[in-house]
C-alpha cells in the first residue's frame, strides 16, 4: 500500500498517475486541508476538490482546478448582485461545496464526507483529507497576516512571505485513514506529491506526531520536486522559496525535506544536482517531472514506485 | 400611494402591472414570506423572488418564477452528487440566495436585504416583506402537518388540504415600509392582488394587527379575483377552496374577503357573478383579469386604480 501527500494541482496530477498504477486498495492520497476556508457560507476545500475531480477523470485539464466543461452563471449573477467574485465558482462545482457543507453541518466529519462525495464520483482508490479537524494556514506577509485563499487567490501570491502559520495543527489528530496508513505495516512507501512543500505539504506533517511517524516509518519515503529548472511548474514555490532566503532549486527542496525523506525524484534538467543532493543523505531518481499528459502522471509514478520499492530493498538487504 | 399586497406569480404579474402604471414613488409592493424556507443552507423567500424578478423584467415568462435564460448546471451535479432535488434551482437564481442568506447572517433585515436586492436589480419601484420576523405556513393535510414548500413543490399540492398555519405571525410585525404604508394618509389605496387568498395573503394578514388596520383604514380596499369561471388561473387556489368545502367561484373570494375589502375585480367570463357578490356589501368591477401579456397586466392594474379612485370618490361624495 502506498500513502501520498498531496496538495493542490502537482499532487492531483501524480496521484492521478498512481491510481492508474495502482489497485485502489493499494492506495490512500492523503490531501492537505489547511488552504480550506468557509466563503459564500460555503466549507471549500481547495486541494480536496482537485484531487477527487482528477481522480474521478472530470477535471479541467487546462485550467487545473475545477471541473471540466463547467459554466459561470452563478458567478455572473453573483457579480451582478455585487456579491463576492473573487474565488471563482462553476455552477457544478457549486453542488460539491453545498453538499459537502450539508453534511458536515449534518455532523458528518470531512473523512466520511469525502468519502461519500468519491463515491457519489464513481473514484475507486481512497482519498481521505489530513485531519477532520479544521487547520488553517495563515500566510505572514509584507501586508500582514493573511488566510490562505486571500493570499492566493485575492491576491495572487503578490505579497512578500516571511514565514507561514497552521493554525491549530498542533491540537489536529490525522484522520483515521491517514493515521491507519502511518501505523499499518501493510505502508509499503510514503510518496510527497511535487506539491508545494510549504504551503501544501508542511500543513499535513504538521499535524500532532505526523512528521514524527513519517521520519520513524519503516517504509521508504520518497518526494518528487516540484521545483524544475529553479522554478515552480505551477503555482508559487519558487517565488515563495526566493522570498524565504532560500535558493530554488531541486536541492534546496531536498534540503527542506531532510531527515524525512530516504528519497527524491528530481527532473532530468535538474540531473546535475544530484550529486550534491546524494551528499545530503538523500537518494535520488531521475526523470522527467514535468506531467502534460496522462502518460507523463503514469510514467511519473511509476519511477516513484519503482524507486521507493529499490529503497525498501536496499535497506532490507 | 398605492400598497399592494402580493404573493407568487399572479400577484407578481399585476405589481408589475402596477409598476408600469406608477411612479416608483407611489407603489409599494408588500409580499408574502410565509412560503420562506431554509434550503441547502440557502435562505430561500420564493414570492419575493417571484416579484423582484418580474419588477426587474428579468422573470421567466412561460415557467412563471425564476429567471429568464436560466440554466441548471448547478442541479444537475447535485443530483450526480445525491443532493436533494425536489426545489429546482437554477444557476442564476442561486446567486439571488447566497447573496441573500449571506446578508441575513451579517444581521441585516429581510426588508434591507430586499432593498439592496431591488436596486442592483434595477427596480424603481419599493419592494417590502411583509415582515423581518419568521413566519411559516404550514399546511395541514391528509398526510400531516407539511411545511409549505414540501406541500407546494415537494408533494405538487396533492395532499388534501384542511387547514392552514401560519407559525409566529400573530407575534411577528409588519415590516417598517409596510408599517408605514398602513399608517400614512397619503395611502390612497390597497389592492389585494389575484394571489391565493389562503396561502399568500392570509399570512400577511395574520401578521398582528394588520387585518384589522386594513379593514379599518379609510383607503378603499381592492381585491382581484384569483378564481375565473370556478378555477385557479395557476396554482391550487380552486383545489384548496373545494377541499375547505367552499365553491372555487370569484363569489367565494368575495365572501372570503368580506368585512376587510371594499370592491372586487372579477373577470369578464364571472360577470354573472356581480349581483350576488354586491348583495354581500361588495362593489365589483368586470374585466379581463387573466394576464397574459404586458398589456393585460397593465390594463389590470389600470382598471384596479380607477376602481378604487372610485370607490374612494364615492365615499367622500
Amino acid at each position: 500500500m502506498i500513502l501520498a501527500l498531496a496538495g493542490g494541482v502537482g499532487g492531483a496530477k501524480l496521484a492521478h498517475g498512481l491510481s492508474m498504477q495502482l489497485k485502489p486498495r493499494d492506495l490512500l492520497v492523503v490531501v492537505n486541508t489547511g488552504d480550506d476556508f468557509t466563503h459564500l457560507g460555503l466549507h471549500i476545500s481547495p486541494d480536496l476538490d482537485t484531487v477527487m475531480y482528477w481522480l474521478a477523470g472530470q477535471n479541467d485539464a487546462a485550467r487545473g482546478w475545477g471541473l471540466a466543461d463547467e459554466t459561470w452563471n452563478f458567478m455572473a449573477a453573483l457579480e451582478r448582485l455585487g456579491g463576492p467574485t473573487w474565488f471563482n465558482l462553476g455552477d457544478r462545482d457549486l453542488a460539491t461545496h453545498v453538499e459537502r457543507t450539508q453534511r458536515l453541518c449534518a455532523g458528518d466529519t470531512l473523512s466520511a464526507v469525502t468519502r461519500y462525495l468519491c463515491d457519489r464520483l464513481r473514484i475507486e482508490h481512497a482519498v481521505a483529507p489530513m485531519s477532520d479537524d479544521k487547520v488553517r494556514t495563515i500566510v505572514h506577509t509584507d501586508e500582514g497576516e493573511l488566510e490562505f485563499q486571500h493570499y492566493f487567490v485575492r491576491r495572487h501570491c503578490e505579497p512578500r512571505v516571511f514565514r507561514f502559520a497552521f493554525e491549530n495543527a498542533e491540537a489536529a489528530s490525522p484522520s483515521p485513514a491517514f493515521d491507519a496508513a502511518l501505523a499499518s505495516a501493510s505502508t509499503d512507501a510514503i510518496v510527497i506529491c511535487p506539491s508545494n512543500p510549504f504551503l501544501s505539504i508542511e500543513p499535513i506533517l504538521k499535524i500532532a506526531g505526523v512528521r514524527e511517524r513519517i521520519a520513524q516509518s519503516r517504509a521508504p519515503v520518497v518526494a518528487v520536486s516540484p521545483i524544475v529548472a529553479g522554478d515552480a511548474i505551477k503555482g508559487p514555490a519558487a517565488k515563495i522559496m526566493r522570498e524565504l532566503g532560500r535558493e530554488a532549486s531541486a536541492l534546496e527542496v531536498a534540503r527542506h525535506y531532510r531527515g524525512l525523506i530516504d528519497g527524491i525524484v528530481i527532473d532530468a534538467l535538474d540531473a546535475a544536482l544530484k550529486p550534491q543532493i546524494e551528499a545530503l543523505g538523500v537518494k535520488v531518481a531521475v526523470t522527467n517531472t514535468i506531467m502534460k499528459s496522462r502518460s507523463d502522471q503514469t510514467l511519473l509514478a511509476r519511477t516513484a514506485i519503482e524507486f521507493a520499492a529499490a529503497l525498501s530493498n536496499a535497506v532490507r538487504a
